[in-house]
């Protein structure tokens, strides 16, 4: 069967979460609904990484196999076409070789938390960032995320639910900026466990206010232990941006 | 009494538009109802530019007088409290002298107009672009752009219900340019006719798509003849960005 390689844009706010499940609306389930509608087949759309309720995506990538060699266009368009009015959009289709596997080939994610230091509630970015009503210290929160960078056991920036067989994990990019009225915490990594980006993120804002040092985020690395880990951010900040596979690595 | 200056913010989509009126939900009636259940008093609130509906504003500016000289952190943080769950903030609250007019005084208003050029749907843009869905020939729209700066005749993209008395203007910014994944389309001057920059926008969208040349943008304008301009672009893509005052003027 031909196999399709889909890259994916959603807001995460109305799903709970990336992957099908018995209770609640997934971005999954919305993308193989469109697909069954559109090409009257039961199909299975697998995913590069299967973020949480309420996390977003500019840059997911998918794979699907259907049973007629459809032009790429046509697989986008009528896609998307049954997918209205969800806010989930078919960016790219294209057709790939049947080792491609949108989750085991990938060897590269990227995501970005966005967080608005400001004590007034957000109307443009409601949905799409964390709100903290202290000033934040990006110099003190990028110098201290260099200390999170490289391979470690990452046990207390993981969810107890991460099913993960390893808690090690090799951190390539984590770096904190302002843009315009943002603070964004960038980072990549070849996979990340379960609630890794968001429990960095909650630590990152502990040491931008004040009450954490560059040490303290060191030692509760160091740890090793979930009790050490600052507040979990929340959902709505977080996008998976790009997921990198080998022809495309950069 | 004492009059305070506001910047506000607000997402457009569930409003009637800035002004107060008679049928629909307005910013400046969600603005004098959270004045009212926090000061108790009625107020007029006057803002800078009176934006249409849906049209969204990152830097609007207002000024409202009160009856008591209240701190200025608590009128930011009262209102907001009260303005909940709209999706307007006030940013900054501070103290002015009783000539100071959101509308009179200004002296430059700032616009930003979004277009995003795919044909996908737009899932984490959705309500804040025009999805054009034809590549858009940017360098063109920007050189046609500069046919439109100075001191002109505007009729050609005055709404048929703008009121101002006169339709000359002078235009002094009228910028395209892809930022990221967006077409911007950068405008200032000292004040627009009723839907100007959205008559602009969809103009320049013509000259993007190949449609106009840039003599025809130039030549729309010299016939001073609404029938000349193209289509107006949505509101959903327009920002009121920033409004300037002597005082603070760049």
């Amino acid at each position: 069967m031909p196999r399709f390689r889909l890259l994916v844009e959603y807001d995460g706010a109305p799903f709970a979460g990336w992957q099908r499940q018995a209770n609640g609306a997934s971005v999954q389930g919305a993308l193989e609904d469109a697909f069954r509608a559109f090409a009257n087949e039961a199909v299975v759309v697998k995913g590069a990484g299967r973020t949480d309720a309420g996390v977003h995506a500019s840059g997911q990538v998918a794979h699907v196999d259907l049973a007629r060699d459809w032009r790429t266009d046509t697989v986008r368009d009528a896609v998307n076409a049954h997918l209205r009015p969800l806010p989930v959009a078919v960016l790219e289709a294209e057709r790939v070789s049947d080792d491609f596997d949108a989750r085991f080939s990938a060897v590269r994610r990227h995501y970005v938390y966005r967080v608005i230091d400001r004590r007034p509630p957000l109307a443009l970015d409601a949905g799409r960032a964390w709100r903290v009503p202290k000033p934040l210290d990006v110099a003190a929160m990028d110098a201290a995320a260099k200390r999170l960078l490289g391979r470690h056991d990452f046990t207390t920036f993981r969810s107890a639910h991460c099913q993960a067989n390893s808690p090690l994990r090799t951190l390539d990019r984590l770096d904190v900026a302002r843009e315009g009225h943002a603070v964004l915490i960038r980072t990549d990594a070849r996979s990340f466990l379960h609630n890794q980006v968001r429990s960095m993120a909650g630590s990152l804002v502990e040491v931008g206010i004040g009450r954490w040092s560059a040490d303290d985020l060191a030692q509760a690395l160091a740890e090793a232990d979930r009790a050490a880990c600052g507040p979990v951010a929340p959902p709505e900040g977080l996008t998976l941006t790009q997921v990198d596979y080998p022809e495309t690595a950069r």
